[in-house]
């Protein structure tokens, strides 16, 4: 890379550094024309539990496992609608309500709870510069919003932080804040993460990553590491796929970031994830490896799209072999082919629509969201078994949003009695005596139960299981625009829509396809188990995160979350090959950390991490050993002595280490780990140093171009 | 009356018995299409308590007093926009919030229930004819229907039974079901019924009355009493207003039916009755006096439209002087002045809709809806201090509903606020461990939260209270037609909105209003007190009757009903001017009687009650007396033996007395009572029987025409 581009690079770097400050958008001052604002100002809110409604009424009872089932988009309006066709207006589903029944479990709960979130930040927004040169997204990014997207929900419930649409696990400022996985791992428990979308999505995504964009998908953003995207000829990463639009520059590995979604998933190393999105992980790491190569290395049993025989292979779940299963490129096919809203007719009134299963649903197979819960349950209690902690599980029916945007009533219906059979597969396995199941939705949709068609928005009637009729109007269309499954608006010439629920065929929509809205109603959560009754009443979708942290005994509260890396340790080691690095463990209540690497004589910082940004710096192995790489051009001086300071960026613990000077040793000189890699000794150095190796890290103003695998990764041209 | 008439009267009165019989429907084959129909049919729902989902499951705990809390069309999504408005996003209801939430009862419950209806029959629908001559209306009526008008979804909850769109504590025969101001007064509780409504409309109707038609407002149909409607220059209630087709001919008194529900409000006879609908009151009775001059005359305390302080001055009210406060003539002002939902423009966003307070609003003058639940509840205190029975009160914020229909945000959100704050009222005054406050709504409405302006529905977006923006999309309307405040479609040119949010001026609407749709979404029920718990979880509408019926210990299934009528009484009288009647007593499980009257030598039937249809018959005077006159022509023979057999419709009690025959008293003869009315021994008589008086009642093929203050009662044209 030549020296302008880094220039860029750092300028770019900077400009997000003032956009990320600038999130905490001030207090607007409220009109409130003689009526109570009760609420609490942004401020407040986009504190970690600051928007909580039952804050310190906790629940007591403790639960040995967790099972959290998201219908995204599933409102109350939507559980109707399909239990209406499904079983009947008087019928009812026999999982989804059944939890929270009275008598079903000694401990139920239903309630309501609020989901707005703070501010707006699309990628386009957030792209966009306004007249100082900041980026316009930030504008929106700490403003109270009334409808949620899946992200802001998503880290809602799994931080307990209120944030901004597009967030993945950030405050409105940007910093990473804690996910239930990663608290449940540093308490002991095990992990799962199981959905019907890609596993990069954003209700999935905010279990596994901290991304100031939910778009960031891999390092090339939403590409699939096959495609020629720009038609040179060449499989080219920094050419093809769309990365320069999907991360935040710095967030991006190159740069010094805690990289992707999909290559954070890796570090947060849950024990079973399962769901769609296999394509991304054909994209290329810094190494030049594939994230599938790069998966395989660390340990993860992997599973690719269309094998279903190896996702029922799966025997085991742990820490060392964890399952990465994604058994569709994309979003997995729904259950029903795509029933089409129109207009009024006469003729849906007198032949109401009955679905039709669709071929290419993986349920056929066996592999349907009750059989990945089945499987995931199986893996987990048999992980944990004669342990005292079990497992924390999220299950997402993930369609039920993207048909309801589609207008797609069969749709949205097939993926709602995924998720019911799911949550039946549940019950058949647990014991609500020790297991929490909660159900709820990340926001309410579109479709509305009306008398008759209505006169200008689309419709589908249904013939119900009973026989009656279902009337359904989707009536938020903000626009004619087509858009693909990723919210992304596409030229109608391209819009199509598969079997899959995926866009593929625009013609037969005929132009009355819109892309339907997110609803700002508080809607359903209900649960039954040990501490279910904390989700009776109004509450606010963050409080959900200390329903389940509580009943785990994770650490919910920011302190208690700063404590967990007291034990944090650093050593710095040397591999068989002579390189030196560093290894950080015990940072459990960190996801990313920074270092500095000083010359202890001249106090010179030879090398650090890139602290421009909250999402910047190393990215923390949940529970594991962070592996903080030195600069290739870092040679330690023969007899100087050098110290790394390791800090965890949210929790402020730091460790220091020194090495390579004469005196003072607290560890034996030249132990070698199982990997082979030589720790060099605290205090002191056991051979001399050489100039060894080609370690690639980010460091400020540092880019390095790197031949892998015969390809050249450069860093977006888009972006930089 | 001429006799060609009363023919054609008869013949309306016989096709509509085929109509209500033909309502039980046979339930639809269904084509699952592989799933589970875990519902019931329609004969199984239609039955008293048929549509329950927790039936048997029953809360232990017993409440002094029961207050229901009915925001009409308050569905979660209504709950939401007022409360983003009014209190900010992220604020709290004071009131309406605080039901159902851990910590502020010993008993809380938060839940959801299903509002379907069985069918729907409209007055339109209910008028027109088929091929084979049956009322058209009867074909939809015993179908399952997903979406509920507020006439059935009250009577779910007043009586326990699932019953088609349009029906008033009727069954979808037609039968009658005793509802729960009738059962708490047999139980001795005190009742009241408060409405921002007017008291004719279904809400408060269902605590009032039996109706086949929810428009079936008096015995004049929904007339003011006032106007001359057709031009003669007479004031004629048999030609002016529209009788004629808002009633079932059989259920008007001058028919031999059970009456209108304004005069079945009087029998009735809750102790305190608040709201809206004076002008009905002006209309006529069988006797040629207003119904305002019934009330009085039958012992009731009357306030009358504007007199406020007629409301304040209000110091007690009981069964000898039950309160009738009517303070508008048809539904009350709204508390905000009305916003007009329009089509996409940048300007809604750029300048946010500020309600704007309404002058004419009665809360102005200290009769809002939580001034009326206060004097409600002082007032039913009062009468029960020292008893062990406390009271049942329903109030209603009824222009939720109707606003919502308008599209009118400002509207809807006022009207939210009044009954919160009435709910706040309620909480200021009772003690939650002995009483039990229930608040729901009738069925969900229209107006969605959504993240931007749609483009091809109405919308509005509103200046929060906590400075941001909700942007309400009204997107269900079926059709641009113009509708007034009772549903019914009018010319677009006399299409108008004054400033209660009643039809009034179109013009400004710019033929961008129409009329929203009712959803039918499962919705919020909470509840605080002894019993509370009960709404948990997933139950239907009907288990709320249960749920109250249950806490206050009222008969609740249909054979402990019908033992409220064990002990009924009947006794023969002549009154001071001669006239000869009988008099009902104790028949508390029934809503109507029948009777013949016998010559015991010739077992001719001399005189009969009209029983063609279940509408049919002598309204019972519930818990009170019951006066049952005899014919006009009904001239008994001096020594003759007479036997009157009165019947309950509902309990199937038959209580027989005979009289005018030489042998067995049971009873003193010539007692005579606080009113002057003698009673006839039974088994001997102990005056000669004059012909004399001209009680007027309806029986079978006779009408009778009455000359009343001047002005000519005759039974509808359009009807008959």
């Amino acid at each position: 890379m030549e020296m302008k581009k880094v220039a860029k690079c750092a300028i770019a770097a900077l400009t997000s550094v003032a956009a990320l400050t600038a999130f905490a958008a001030p207090a607007l001052a409220a009109d409130n024309n003689g009526y109570d604002l009760n609420g609490k100002g942004v401020d407040a809110l986009s504190q970690h539990g600051g928007a909580q409604r039952i804050a310190g009424v906790y629940g007591n009872a403790k639960a040995r496992n967790v099972i959290l089932f998201i219908g995204d988009g599933m409102g109350d309006s939507e559980i109707t609608v399909a239990r209406n066709y499904l079983h009947g207006v008087n019928g009812h589903f026999d999982g989804l309500d059944k939890i929270g029944q009275p008598g079903a479990a000694k401990e139920t709960g239903t309630g309501q709870y609020t989901t707005f979130s703070l501010g707006n930040n699309s990628n386009d927004s957030l792209m966009a510069k306004d007249k100082k040169g900041n980026l316009a997204g930030s504008k929106t990014a700490g403003v109270i919003t009334p409808v949620t997207d899946s992200s802001a929900s998503g880290s809602g419930w799994s931080t307990g932080t209120k944030t901004y649409n597009n967030a993945v696990d950030v405050d409105v400022k940007g910093n990473p804040q804690l996910n239930l996985i990663e608290l449940a791992k540093a308490a002991g428990y095990a992990t799962g993460n199981v959905t019907t979308s890609e596993i990069q999505d954003a209700t999935p995504a905010v279990l596994e990553s901290h991304s100031t964009e939910r778009a960031c998908y891999g390092p090339q953003g939403k590409w699939d590491g096959k495609t020629d995207t720009n038609g040179d000829g060449k499989i080219d990463p920094a050419t093809d796929g769309n990365q320069g639009k999907n991360c935040l520059a710095d967030q991006l590995k190159v740069n010094g970031g805690i990289g992707s979604i999909s290559e954070q998933l890796l570090d947060t190393r849950a024990d079973v994830t399962i769901g769609g999105g296999s394509k991304y992980f054909n994209q290329f790491g810094l190494d030049g490896k594939t994230l599938w190569d790069q998966a395989k290395e660390r340990g993860f049993q992997t599973v690719q799209s269309g094998d279903v025989d190896g996702f029922k292979a799966l025997k085991e779940a742990n820490q060392d072999k964890p399952v990465l299963a994604l058994l569709g490129d994309g979003n997995l096919p729904t259950k029903f082919n795509p029933s089409v809203a129109t207009k009024y007719s006469a003729d849906k009134d007198a032949n109401p629509t009955v679905c039709t299963p669709n071929k290419e649903w993986l349920g056929n197979k066996g592999a349907s969201l009750a059989d990945f819960t089945d499987k995931a349950i199986t893996l987990l209690e048999n992980e944990q078994k004669g342990k005292d902690k079990g497992y924390f599980l999220q299950v997402e029916g993930a369609s039920i949003d993207k048909q309801d945007h589609n207008a797609n009533a069969c749709g949205q219906i097939g993926e709602t009695d995924d998720l019911d059979r799911a949550i039946s597969a549940a019950l058949a396995k647990v014991d609500l005596n020790n297991t929490l199941i909660i159900v709820t939705a990340d926001h309410a949709h579109t479709s509305q139960i009306v008398e008759a068609q209505p006169y200008y928005a689309l419709s589908t009637v249904l013939r119900n299981a009973d026989g009656s009729k279902t009337t359904i109007s989707y009536g938020t269309s903000d626009s004619p625009v087509y858009q693909d499954e990723n919210g992304d608006a596409i030229d109608n010439d391209e819009y199509t829509q598969g079997e899959n629920g995926d866009a593929n065929t625009a013609e037969k929509f005929d132009g009355a396809m819109g892309n339907m809205s997110h609803t700002g109603t508080q809607l359903r959560i209900a649960a039954s188990g040990p501490g279910a009754s904390r989700v009776d009443g109004l509450t606010d979708q963050t409080d959900n995160f200390y329903t389940i942290a509580n009943a785990l005994g994770l650490a919910a509260d920011t302190d208690t979350q700063k404590t967990l890396s007291e034990n944090a340790k650093v050593a710095v080691k040397k591999s068989k090959d002579g390189k030196y690095f560093a290894e950080a463990t015990g940072f459990n209540g960190d996801a990313v950390l920074s270092y500095k690497l000083i010359d202890t004589a001249s106090k010179k910082v030879v090398a650090q991490s890139v602290d421009k940004t909250p999402v910047s710096g190393v990215r923390v192995a949940t529970t594991g050993t962070t592996t903080i790489a030195f600069p290739a051009d870092f040679t330690p001086a023969e007899g100087a002595n050098y110290t790394i300071e390791v800090t965890g960026r949210q929790s402020g613990k730091t460790v220091k280490y020194d090495f390579i000077r004469q005196s003072g040793t607290s560890e034996k000189p030249g132990k070698t780990d199982e990997r082979g890699n030589e720790t060099i000794a605290q205090g002191g150095v056991n051979k001399p140093l050489g100039n060894t190796g080609s370690v690639v890290l980010g460091m400020a103003l540092v880019a390095i171009v790197l031949l892998a695998g015969g390809m050249l990764v450069k860093t977006a041209k888009k972006r930089f």
